[in-house]
């Protein structure tokens, strides 16, 4: 049995001039890998119908399965209906399930007259398999030819993550055999790539072709992770799974979580395992931290809140840093991150608390405190621990170093 | 004249295994179009031979420049080098200033020994020209053929924007002869795209084909891109311009920025121009508008921070909404934003002050307040506003939607 393979066909001038970074694809290719289907490309193509008729072309020569999104809007730019529906020698027909669904939104939800360019969307080539899209206008649609499959899906994300879901992955087992993919992956913190790969060069050099590794940097942190393909699913697991604790064993002390999950999120595993409580105080990370933590569903249980303290006033005001200490050391300074760290740990009564104060840049550098310059402590009810980092980027690259950095002390520090 | 096309191949099976997303293949797609010179098609191949390959070959066919990252690493997955020595007959030299610049790096910077892996990145094909990587250790370089110019950058974010920005960019009228590229964009906010269309419904039809529109929606607001191409940079910047007021025109009740900026940028600009100062009270957002706010450099004018409030007792005792209120209401109710914007105003002195409570879900959803209810309040000195939303979404779309309606509400206020 051969492995089945996959493309994905990106459609929009907006991939192609770059005002829209393109999330799509690495959803969908998480999904089709999850049914042990390989992504063998993914094509990102312009709203020209030459364009896009050319990748549908070259995409049947490398897979079995085609996914294709974007391009099926309501206004002139969307020109993937129309394609497919000469593409597969169609004529186009209104599909009655889905003109219902829309006169259904227009009128019950939106409470607005439905215009005829909204109609138009329930029509569909009579050459497709309707995909019901219940969370927005645009239908999917799934072709047929030459023993392969093509499924067009909205490019909105939240309308194609539901069509993937719930009418795409189902309809996988009963078209494609497939083989397993299983993958682990390993967070590390505090060790550069090359270093790590000295640490590990020995299980590294004797995986199988079958099963690989790859090396994944991301903001002072890299994640490592062990990729196996085979088509007996308990065998292969068994394998990932060996090789994964031996791999562990070879980085133990750079361990910051064996599964594929941020810091932030082992934090607050930690947290919760502890019952413990955590609050930040943020000057140069300006909440991005705070929104971190919070983007985990349940944070709640942990997470009491966070003062933003972007101006010197409510640095004294509200955490009780004092006047002395700011004129004295200025912002960013051991001695006022202490006191942040102190005050927040006070004013929102919690077990752990973090505080960052630095510039970020581009404008604010000082002589003897550069753009990057960040102070960070953190603290829990017996102890204060501070660090000053230097970091050399863009201000959004520095934000998310800092917060990163943060987030590593005071899980050093929870951990003791 | 005809125009430059350019493809983009980015490698690594991370991309295909959606393990991260994208983002260089966007940057680099700006840059290009700004040079004139448009993106044909992009493509993600993973870490595999053939199809890096296979790959090359095609994007021969679509393009004269053809820019790759990834694989370049001092890892046992990177295969980008050896397979482009092969590719252009190359065979493997030591670069003398890349490997002084490494040994600077490891001796005078980290202070770490050089291992042979990283002194191994310094040596490159003998057939290409090598792009010095100031920012990182793995050296770009610029191979051409058949007319063709290939480049090859790190997949490092940070490293392949200043190598597009100093090294690939400054090359190109060198070596191509572009036309112009010129685009133009509208923010706007509180229509959905198919009213939209209809509103500009007339502007639209009369465009020429060297002028296309594009809608790109994107969390309740939609960007109207005008994009025209031409050889006379004046004819076509005048074109262009003309058709856009036209379109700002046709639907100018709902602009809320005529250039290519993010809510929260119009935000800071017009408390810039106002010498007005803003404050925020965050419950469900966690911080997420704050973090918005102060992405922005220079936001340290306008915004004097944030009280993120995500337990009761931090709402009265930071905030001072009253015990009584959240006992009777509830933390997601009109009554309590009002009393939280009001008391940030207060507490953070500001001009004006943004509060939102709500329910981002998945769980903590009551039978009269469903997940996606959210309450948001703005004030200024003189006037509060509060009103509902309701949102359907993912917690990340969740928070995404209330920062941007409660942004929208803070503009419609500061406007007036």
């Amino acid at each position: 049995m051969d492995s089945v393979f996959a493309v994905i066909i990106t459609i929009g001038d907006e991939l192609l001039i770059g005002q829209v970074i393109d999330t799509n694809s690495a959803f969908i290719a998480q999904e089709l890998n999850k049914q042990g289907i390989l992504v063998k490309q993914r094509i990102a193509v312009g709203d020209q119908w030459d364009d896009i008729w050319h990748a549908l072309n070259e995409a049947q020569k490398l897979a079995k399965l085609i996914i294709i999104t974007g391009g099926l809007g309501p206004t002139a730019d969307d020109i993937t209906k129309p394609l497919l529906c000469k593409y597969f020698d169609g004529k186009m027909i209104v599909h009655q399930p889905t003109l219902n669904h829309l006169t259904h939104i227009f009128e019950k939800l939106l409470k607005k007259p439905m215009i005829e360019r909204n109609a138009k969307q329930a029509e569909v080539p009579d050459t497709c398999q309707v995909l019901m899209n219940e969370k927005g206008t645009a239908p999917g649609m799934l072709f047929e030819k030459n023993n392969i499959v093509f499924v067009s899906l909205p490019g909105v994300p939240h309308e194609m993550k539901w069509l993937m879901q719930n009418k795409v992955i189902p309809m996988i087992p009963g078209k494609f055999k497939t083989g397993h993919v299983v993958h682990q992956t390993l967070l590390t913190a505090g060790i550069g790539e090359s270093f790590l790969a000295e640490q590990i060069k020995e299980v590294e050099e004797k995986l199988p072709t079958h099963i690989k590794l790859a090396y994944l940097p991301n903001y002072g942190m890299v994640r490592l992770r062990l990729s196996g393909y085979g088509f007996d699913k308990e065998t292969i697991e068994k394998e990932v799974s060996d090789y994964f604790s031996q791999l562990k064993e070879a980085c133990k002390t750079y361990v910051a979580a064996d599964e594929d999950i941020p810091l932030h999120e082992v934090i607050g595993k930690l947290l919760m395992e502890r019952k413990q409580t955590l609050s930040t105080a943020e000057s140069c990370s300006g909440g991005y931290i705070a929104h971190l933590l919070t983007s985990i569903a349940g944070s709640s249980a942990y997470f009491e809140g966070s003062v933003v303290c972007y101006s010197y006033d409510i640095k004294e005001k509200v955490l009780g840093v004092k006047h002395d200490t700011l004129l004295k050391y200025g912002a960013v300074s051991e001695e006022t991150v202490t006191e942040m760290v102190s005050g927040a740990l006070k004013l929102l009564e919690t077990d752990y608390a973090v505080a960052v104060s630095g510039i970020m840049g581009p404008g604010g550098g000082l002589p003897d405190k550069p753009v990057g310059t960040v102070w960070v402590a953190v603290a829990s009810k017996e102890k204060i621990v501070a660090q000053k980092f230097y970091f050399r980027f863009d201000r959004k690259r520095n934000i998310e170093l800092t917060s990163n950095a943060a987030l590593n002390m005071l899980r050093l520090l929870i951990c003791g």
